[in-house]
């Protein structure tokens, strides 16, 4: 499958501050985007690369709830959590995300469902951490590959919907 | 009463990134002061100014919980709310935090708890936020009478502990 030009997940690092701003367009209206963000059920399926199964521990998809979830490949597991700081239905996610592997190590996510009309989304998803170093860790950690087969993943989802 | 230079309260605004960094020496262990911030009684003693009174609406301390409260003067009423996204009793406290006035403003907030010894604490309390025109327009609003005579504040419950 070619991936068309509109469908490309673009991956920055913001140049004053430390964060990661990562833009992709879909087809398919906020609302649906949306939801496959904050059911279990279809974030499960889209979440992280190919090779690894999601599996929800915890779900508590409103403002002030929160997460918990575990990535396996194998014998391999890799737990993520964080609170849902805010949730505005097919707008804006406010939330912390903490991969347990580091246990130290906290970033503030923001996901902005952006309505491009007859029926497309575009997802703007900033991750702010409280240093540079950390910022640059992140994005040499190999997070590009989840993030891009991550939301093909949700075009999938989201064709099914 | 003067207050002793180790009970100063020292803001800064970090260079590097768009963060205020507060440190504030007391006169108790850790395990009190960090007390003092998870029990919703004593923490409505202490937070904000002399002149507002702190009301606890929501206050489920725990790594995953979230709060809410209100500060009011007359019949004016500020609400602020976040989560808690990590407790370490003694030692850490990371958290969402949000002024209601500004909806679309969020801080990621960590409070450390150092053991000086001889019953001694040192605050060091981090506000990192997306813009550098954030951290600085929240600094100009006059934050630091309420921190400053917050601490005073703490002072005085910590020593009826």
């Amino acid at each position: 499958m070619t991936t068309a030009p509109t469908r490309q997940t673009q991956i920055e690092v913001d140049q004053e501050v430390p964060l990661v701003r990562i833009t992709r367009e879909f087809d398919a209206p906020p609302e649906k985007v949306f939801r496959a963000h904050v059911d279990p059920a279809l974030f499960a399926q889209w979440s992280g690369p190919r090779d690894l199964a999601t599996r929800v521990e915890a779900w508590d998809a409103r403002t002030g709830g929160e997460y918990r979830f575990v990535q396996t490949r194998g014998a391999e597991e890799y737990g993520f959590r964080g609170t849902f700081h805010e949730i505005r239905p097919g707008e804006l996610i406010v939330q912390t995300f903490k991969f347990e592997g580091m246990p130290d190590g906290v970033a503030l996510e923001k996901v902005r469902f952006e309505d491009l009309g007859n029926g497309r989304t575009r997802l703007v998803a900033t991750s702010l951490v409280d240093s540079f170093a950390d910022r640059d860790a992140f994005v040499a950690s190999g997070m590009e590959t989840g993030v891009v087969e991550g939301y093909e993943q949700l075009d999938e989802v989201l064709a099914r919907l």
